[in-house]
């Protein structure tokens, strides 16, 4: 980076918060997924930390003069690659802009900047006993902007949506540095593009997100929390079907396989019989009065397709128990390679026994190991591909795994991903689902708002 | 229409869905609004009625390539000008497309062509115990591709959200020609962006939608209705305030003024006090076992702000009663004045009580009358001027009035339109809510996709 930027960039940020040293831009060459930047060549120039709408706004109309790449990011907790180094770059990080502005019990929203940890804003409103239902694996470090740049999902998706959900409104700074606002904070809005959807989920490649208005809604009374054990795989996504055929919305409604069992009882000792097939972690909420029916509902669901053990948490130890063994899934399958691939392939729910089986023979014919967990209840399956990134063999086989399982998502109606975005992991995949007319609108999108192509390049259209 | 063109489309379409005669075409000098094409000017050319997607995709592109308007149109219900001619255009109407292609109980979707009914999907999905909630007052007519095209919401708005909220797939013709997909059948979806939210409430310039994917949910196991009624309408509106903080989410909390409830009374004779402030209709949906207890909490509220009268339906027919009086509104206060203008000017829900004194007040300014019904559980407020457009002393008086009542609903933070859309008719106030630099960017985005502007030009944007 010329130093006359540097300069010109640490005027507006403050000396406090540009970094330019070399093992300051290696930390940028990273970010959760498996994805890297080459130091060699995609190093950023410079890191800067603005502490305000104006001064992100003041960078990108430098960043756009002068033609210069901008990386916009929050935790770098995304597994897509959507946060790295891209050459001689800026990389632009919210997390300063950290402050909850509003909570309004009496609208039922939120207002805060982008920066803010997404379990501190949870924390918050279940105080007032509000709820903000989503719940990404990476809440406890990941920020609300980045969750909006991804729109982030978790576990609540099945009955609570996703991020877009309850996104409402947007301030954000477009890449020739003009501030917007987007949406507001009533309810209903129908005033010109919905431009707050248009931009969550759009990786950072549209605009920069500084401020995000969010609507809540009542935090549920109680909830109630079960695990079913399967001999076979094929049984629980079989019951993950029926269930919601029933009309039954679990809050969560998670799957594990063999793999991960076996792998969690040997790390965590949480009592998981280490030859069943499948386990089900089922949790409902809403009024205290109706749980019990539900739960007793879905146990009758889970025993006609085979379970062969149910455990209902009595107390709220126990339920925390039966989640313990979910948490401890990846810590617990990490040890196995010294390389995790995540992916998250969305298929619709009916067609989750099939995407599963598919998977497993993709698996045997590549001779890899692919443990499968998922988010079931909306058909968001993350099957963890374990394996050692520096044997290039093994690397190879990897890849065309991958390859079939995109393809084969994609035939039974699915999504390449359910809610961890495109990023630079799978953009060449892309195409296979949008097709080469709806990509070829996407990018006149991008063309449109960013002319120079300066926010985020490369990230979801590739090269 | 030049001869050649009009043979051209009725090649594509046949000879029996095309129509061009004087009579046919003033038809669509109409919609539901009060803004109509002038007959001298603006007639359109033709009126073309596709029998398939192909058959969009090959008028658009016949379009494109001679750069002729196109004007999509559903059943014309739209209440801001959305679908009347411009000038020597084509008028597109869907109403053919109308099969409900799938209903998908395992995976709580339905798939249909856009000239679908409303309601008839809401009596299909509802045979098989799912739900679609998105009730706008037109359901019995409007089609599902002009619900998505304007974002239409409704009473359940409240609780269910509206069109956008269901709407997770299109299957739309670009401006030239190109059929894309957007979204899919998953719940979780994050491959690019979210060109479905786009689309959906673009009001016909950006594609023409012709298959929608929806999301549904189970149908509520059971509901029940009461009546609430005030001396004074402040009271009335602060109970939804004290409601909707209290946690309590009623599927409908409908608010009726003084002058809605006069005329109803009158016109339909279903009990209401005719001295009455203002009644508020209140629906509670869910579980059997809850309801009493909501209803109970609710009519406490209800006492507590000083409610001079309270009736609970014990009966459907007691329900049905209720609902009569809210469905006999427009109705009942159309016989008033020749003509009808409703707004809807939505504010966040704390500021329903000022922003009903803000409307009110205007009205004794400009010495016109203004009734005041509104979906006040989500900020919606239908302010209904009632008038004669032929008096031009009194129509100056009444624009003015209007520019007041949106100047004051962006102050409280609110949106021009929460569901009827910018169309026609609101196109010169919608910077006062996007400022410049938000309508350029959406200006931007419109000219990328259609570069010719031969979709719905001057909706949304103006001339």
């Amino acid at each position: 980076m010329r130093a006359e930027i540097i300069q010109k960039l640490g005027d507006i940020v403050g000396e406090d918060n540009i970094y330019y040293s070399l093992e300051d831009l290696y930390c940028y060459t990273y970010d959760a997924s498996f994805v890297k930047s080459d130091p060699k060549k995609d190093l950023a120039g410079v890191a800067v930390y603005p502490g305000s709408t104006e001064e992100v706004a003041e960078i990108l109309k430098l960043a756009n003069q002068e033609m210069i790449p901008v990386v916009p990011r929050g935790a770098g907790s995304n597994v897509s690659g959507g946060t790295i180094s891209v050459g001689d770059s800026i990389i632009l990080v919210l997390k300063r802009m950290n402050k909850i502005i509003e909570i309004d019990s009496k609208n039922l929203i939120a207002v805060v900047e982008s920066g803010v940890i997404t379990a501190q804003l949870q924390k918050e409103v279940e105080r007032v006993g509000l709820f903000y239902p989503p719940d990404p694996a990476s809440l406890a470090f990941s920020t609300m902007g980045g969750n909006v740049a991804e729109c982030a999902g978790g576990p609540r998706g099945v009955k609570y949506g996703v991020t877009r959900d309850y996104v409402i409104g947007l301030e954000a700074v477009l890449p020739n540095g003009e501030i917007i606002n987007t949406g507001g904070r009533t309810m209903k809005n129908v005033t010109g593009y919905d431009m707050t959807k248009l931009f969550t989920g759009s990786e950072g490649t549209l605009c920069v997100i500084t401020k995000i208005i969010v609507k809540l809604i009542p935090l549920p009374e109680a909830k109630s929390t079960m695990m079913a054990v399967f001999s076979e795989i094929d049984q629980a996504c079989e019951t993950v079907s029926e269930i919601i055929a029933a009309g039954l919305i679990p809050c969560s409604l998670e799957l594990l396989d063999n793999i991960y069992i076996k792998n969690i009882e040997e790390y965590a000792k949480v009592g998981l019989p280490i030859d069943a097939g499948a386990v089900l972690l089922i949790e409902v909420d809403g009024d205290s009065e109706i749980l019990a029916k539900q739960i007793a509902k879905i146990e009758q669901i889970c025993r006609q397709l085979g379970a062969v053990q149910i455990r209902v948490a009595k107390t709220k130890e126990e339920a925390e128990e039966l989640w313990a063994a979910r948490r401890a899934a990846f810590a617990a399958v990490s040890r196995l390679r010294p390389t995790i691939i995540g992916e998250d392939a969305t298929v619709p729910r009916s067609k989750i026994p099939v995407a599963v089986r598919r998977i497993q023979e993709i698996a045997a014919k590549y001779d890899i190991i692919i443990a499968i967990l998922g988010h079931a209840g909306d058909g968001n399956l993350h099957a963890t591909i374990l394996t050692d990134e520096t044997d290039l063999e093994e690397a190879a086989r990897v890849e065309k795994a991958v390859d079939e399982i995109f393809v084969a998502t994609v035939k039974l109606g699915g999504s390449l991903s359910g809610e961890h975005g495109i990023g630079r992991a799978k953009s060449k995949f892309i195409t296979l689902q949008t097709g080469e007319a709806g990509l070829k609108a996407q990018r006149q999108i991008k063309k449109a708002l960013d002319p120079n192509n300066i926010l985020n390049p490369g990230v979801m259209f590739g090269a």
